[in-house]
Formats: C-alpha cells, sequence, structure tokens
C-alpha cells in the first residue's frame, strides 16, 4: 500500500471545504481558508497544506476563533482602511478588504490595509501575490507569538515575524519572497525535537540565555533572529508596524491572550499596496522593464530568484496533482466522521 | 603634540559650512550638508563625519554633482511626493520635501517621497530621525553601487542598499535603525584591504565567486548580503522600490553612470512616511504605549535598542564637543588654503 496519496488541486480544495464547512466555519469562510489551503499544497508548502486543516479545526474547537465571524471594513482615511476580523480568520479580512485596497493604491499612489482582531496561520504569499496579481506592489507583516530574543538578549519578545513583499512581472509570475525574521520557523525546532535531533547553534538559545543545540531546551528558552542585530531590528519594526501603529497586539500580548490553549495567534497584520502606474506614469513600461534586467542579472548567473522552487513545485501540481502521506489524509477524514 | 583635536559641534558645523561653499556648493546645499555631517560627527558615527567633506568636494570637483542645483518637487498623487534633486546632492532635496511629505503622510495616513536624480554620501537615520521628528513613522531606502552578489551567485548585483527606519517616542528620543543589507559597509573592506588584515568570510567572494578572507580579493569580487538568502530578498526588494518604482537607476544602472570616476552613487531614494494619529485615532496614546513596553521588554533584558550607542555618543558630543584625529583635520584645512 503507498505511503502517498495522490489528488489533484480540485479535490485537495473540495476536501479542505468538506472540513472546514463540517466544523462549523461559515461558507464564506471556508471558502477563503480552502483557497489558501490549496495554493500552499499546490506549491509543496507541506506546513501551509492541507496540515493546516488540523491546526485550523482545533482552533475552533477551542473556542477562540469565530467561525462565522463578518469582517467589516471601516475607511480611516484616504491612504488607509482597517479590516476588523471579530476574532474570525484572516484570510476572509484579507480578501474582503483587498478590492478597497486596491482601489486607494490606485487613488493615491499608496495605501495601508490593516486587520485587525484574526486569528492568524497561513503564508504571507498567497497575499502580496494577489495584490501583484492586481499590478500593483505588496508589502504584508504581522507579529506572532514572542518566541524570539532580541539581539543580546536571551528572553522572547518577537514573534517570528514574517515580511512578504511581491512585484508584478509581465509574465504573471510575480517577483516574492516570504520570510521570517527568526532565524528558522518554530515548526522545525518542534520537527527536530520531535526527531531527537540537533538544531544548528544560531537558531535559539536555552532558558539560560546560551546558545544550544538542543531543540527541547530551545523550545524551552528562546530562538534567534535571522541575521544578528539587523533581523532582530526588522522584527521590532514589524511589531511596531503591524502591532502598535494599527492599534492591535504586539507578540508578547498576542500569547498573553492566548493563555496557554496553543490556539492560531491573534492579532493584527499590516499590508502595503503601491500602484507603479501612479508612481511611473509615462515611464511605467521603462519601470517594469528595469526591474526585468534585475532579474535577469540574478537568474542570468545561475543564481535563484525568491520563490522559484515554489514555482517549479506550482507547475508541477497543476499538471500531476499532489501528494500527501497516507497518515495526514486518514486524520483529516477523521475530522469528516 | 595631541593627535586629537577637539571642537564644538558649532566648531564643525562652521567647519563644514566654509569648506563647501568654498568648493562652490550653493549656501542652501552647504548648509543641507553641513547639517547632517554634524549630526554624523556628533554620534560619533566617524565615517559619516566630517570625513566625508572630503569625498563630497571630490564629487564637486569631479565635475558629476551639480553643487547648485535646486529641487524642484512635483506633486504625484495625494499620497505621492516627487523630489527632482536635478544631480545635485541628496540632502537639500530631503530638506525641500520633507514639509509636503508630512503633509501628505497626515492628510492620507501614509505617504512617499520618491527623490530623483541625487548624488548620495551620507546615513539614512538623520532623515528618519527627521521624520520621527515630526511625530511620523518614517522608513528610508536607496540603492548605491552594483558591489554585492546576490545570494546563490557569484556576481555583484546589488548596492549595499540600506534600509533605514525610525518610530517617535515620548522622550523625543526615536527608536531608530539604519542598516546595509550587505554583510559589512564596502570601507571596512577597504580598510581591511589598507591594512593588511584579513576579513570574516562571510562578508565577501573573490572574482571566482569563492568566499574569501582576503579584503584585496573581496574588492575585486563581490560583497555577500548580510543574513543569506534573505537579506539577499531585501536587497532586491530596495532596487525595486527605489529603482524601478520610482523610476530611477538600480545599482547595477549608478554604477555604470559613474564610468569608473568613483564619485558618490548618483541614483534615487524613496521614503515613506506613517502619520499614527491617522491609524490609531483616539487609541493614540494607547499605542505609543504599547511601542514603549516593547522596547521596555528590551531595554529591561539587558539588551541595546538600535541606535543607543549613538544616542551615548549625542550625549557626550553635545557637553564635550568631538575629537577628530589631526591629520583629517590638516587634511580639510587644505582644502580652505
Amino acid at each position: 500500500m503507498s505511503e502517498l496519496i495522490t489528488l489533484s488541486l480540485d479535490q485537495v480544495r473540495d476536501l479542505s471545504l468538506k472540513v472546514l464547512t463540517r466544523h462549523g466555519l461559515s461558507d464564506a469562510h471556508a471558502r477563503a481558508i480552502a483557497e489558501v489551503i490549496t495554493q500552499g499544497q499546490r506549491d509543496e508548502c507541506h506546513s501551509h497544506g492541507v496540515y493546516r486543516l488540523l491546526g485550523c479545526v482545533r482552533s475552533v474547537r477551542e473556542g477562540k476563533v469565530d467561525p462565522l465571524a463578518e469582517p467589516s471594513l471601516r475607511h480611516i482615511s484616504a491612504g488607509v482602511l482597517e479590516v476588523d476580523a471579530r476574532y474570525g480568520y484572516s484570510l476572509l479580512a484579507f480578501q474582503s478588504g483587498l478590492p478597497l485596497l486596491a482601489e486607494k493604491a490606485r487613488s493615491q499612489g499608496l495605501a495601508a490595509m490593516a486587520i485587525k482582531r484574526c486569528f492568524h496561520f497561513s503564508a504571507l504569499w498567497p497575499e502580496v501575490e494577489a495584490i501583484a496579481a492586481e499590478g500593483l506592489v505588496g508589502i504584508a507583516m504581522n507579529p506572532s507569538h514572542s518566541w524570539v530574543a532580541p539581539a543580546g538578549g536571551s528572553k522572547p519578545v518577537f514573534g517570528t515575524n514574517p515580511l512578504a513583499f511581491a512585484w508584478p512581472r509581465p509574465s504573471g509570475q510575480p517577483f516574492v519572497f516570504d520570510f521570517a525574521t527568526s532565524a528558522i520557523a518554530r515548526g522545525d525546532i518542534e520537527l527536530h525535537a520531535r526527531q531527537g535531533k540537533a538544531i544548528p547553534e544560531h537558531w535559539a538559545i536555552d532558558a539560560q540565555g546560551q546558545p544550544t543545540t538542543d531543540a527541547k531546551a530551545a523550545l524551552q528558552g528562546a530562538m534567534q533572529t535571522f541575521g544578528g542585530h539587523k533581523g532582530s531590528a526588522l522584527a521590532a519594526m514589524i511589531e511596531l508596524l503591524a502591532g502598535a501603529l494599527i492599534g492591535d497586539l504586539t507578540s508578547a500580548e498576542s500569547m498573553a491572550f492566548d493563555a496557554g490553549v496553543g490556539a492560531a495567534p491573534c492579532h493584527g497584520e499590516l499590508i502595503l499596496a503601491f500602484d507603479p502606474k501612479v508612481f511611473l506614469g509615462e515611464d511605467y513600461p521603462q519601470g517594469l522593464a528595469r526591474a526585468e534586467r534585475l532579474f535577469e542579472a540574478i537568474t542570468g548567473q545561475g543564481a535563484r530568484l525568491p520563490s522559484q522552487r515554489r514555482f517549479e513545485a506550482r507547475k508541477r501540481s497543476i499538471e500531476y496533482g499532489v501528494q500527501i502521506p497516507r497518515a495526514l489524509w486518514q486524520d483529516i477524514q477523521a475530522l469528516l466522521s
């Protein structure tokens, strides 16, 4: 018996929809989440594919997430839109706000969307890719739970605080990156702990503030940021912009709000959109051509663009479908029984 | 005879003004530059203090920089301002645009200032600090000259591409960082080369694309970004936002424009300003208090905030003046003879 199950992308979407609606999510939430989970599985980001259904359902069962929350939009200024997720998942809030964010960016040149009070479990690249699909440049960031120590410190203050960026390309596939400002994803340390494997020294410190290669000690201590004091500065910037500036929780506050339940982190998210047509005016084609020359200077020397592996996986998945471990498939089926 | 000369900040400013006007810079340019050079010396950023007068004068003598250029402002949209530096230095352009940038940020919530066709030799922290002094949150970035290879590559594409950020604090001293996305400043490699000292392995690669500890080989090869593929992604983002988006040169184009003269890099700069009063409305005091709690969580465990050393130096310099090497002082005096 094969250890892998092959599914088409439509099957992934249908399975996700079925699980989510079965566990009480409104049709609108279920569709928004199923779409992003399908995108994650399609791009072979396995930790952001159907695996997320398990955590998604758990967070609803724990009573933290409102599965029926209807996001509400508030026009704050000509350049700023607030979307109150009302303690539902973030993805429907993003989807609800995107058209108005794009409209503001097109009229002002740049605009911000502050999503507030959302539960967050997804990568940011689907969001900045959706902004790039509108022909806009997108930036997204959010705090998470305070697992990461500042440079020179030993106690956790920051979340894994991801930063994502997308630039629209004429080919349709944007230049896009999405990275945690922590040295590594928390899930990777958890995986090492489960497998009893050592972690590299720069990933984390133990509860005494000493560098450690013991994954379990790392989970009791604090993760490190990537890139030393520079990564630490970026992590702080994200707490400020996607926390303090928009009037929502920092990673430490989000952790306190969770109160040990272990649900998806609840916090805000800041999304920026720039319209290159406004910035460039009649020089728009030259601006896009200049960006293409930059990409060519990178790929022409054999270096990869960020997300290139993801786009290659996408092509394979669209043609051949995706494969998931049978054990995971069975865990998901159990959610339907 | 002492090897160090002590000067008051007023003396630093006067000396700078005298040198700059003597070498043909307009009064407005000389004042803008002297102010920022004084700030650099005051904060003990020695490479951004009076030392810069030498390069500043050299770039004017080489005929690249227009010492009399008058920046012109163009309102692109409600959220976007363009300042054409007309091949003058960047600082007067920044100063000229700042009031309108602040006005746009206050009315739109966020705004962008694109400085174009400027020669650039200064740090970005004086600019984001000036934005924070307006009670706004500031971000600034620019390309430079293509000295830095993308992650996984061996040929230079990116500049040292600095990113700076400032958050206003009630105490008056903002939270501020300003770092190169290269592993290290190019000047540090030059200094090691002059002194015949080895450089750490992650700073650069040689012309064959191999990691090197030989500073001279590094200058013939390419610098590395900080933080591996994440730093490389940020460097690309800065080429795109502060180059392609605003219709100005990428670092490779700026290097070609210089044509081997070795003047200050000519390119554009992107500055963003956010008004927390617009984002937060009546929750403004709570938003600022939340930021202060974040800073306290960092400093309370003995970690430093970025720029803390600079602020300590500032305090000393305001009280006791600054010290510069006699040899440097003599080089500067020679510019007046």
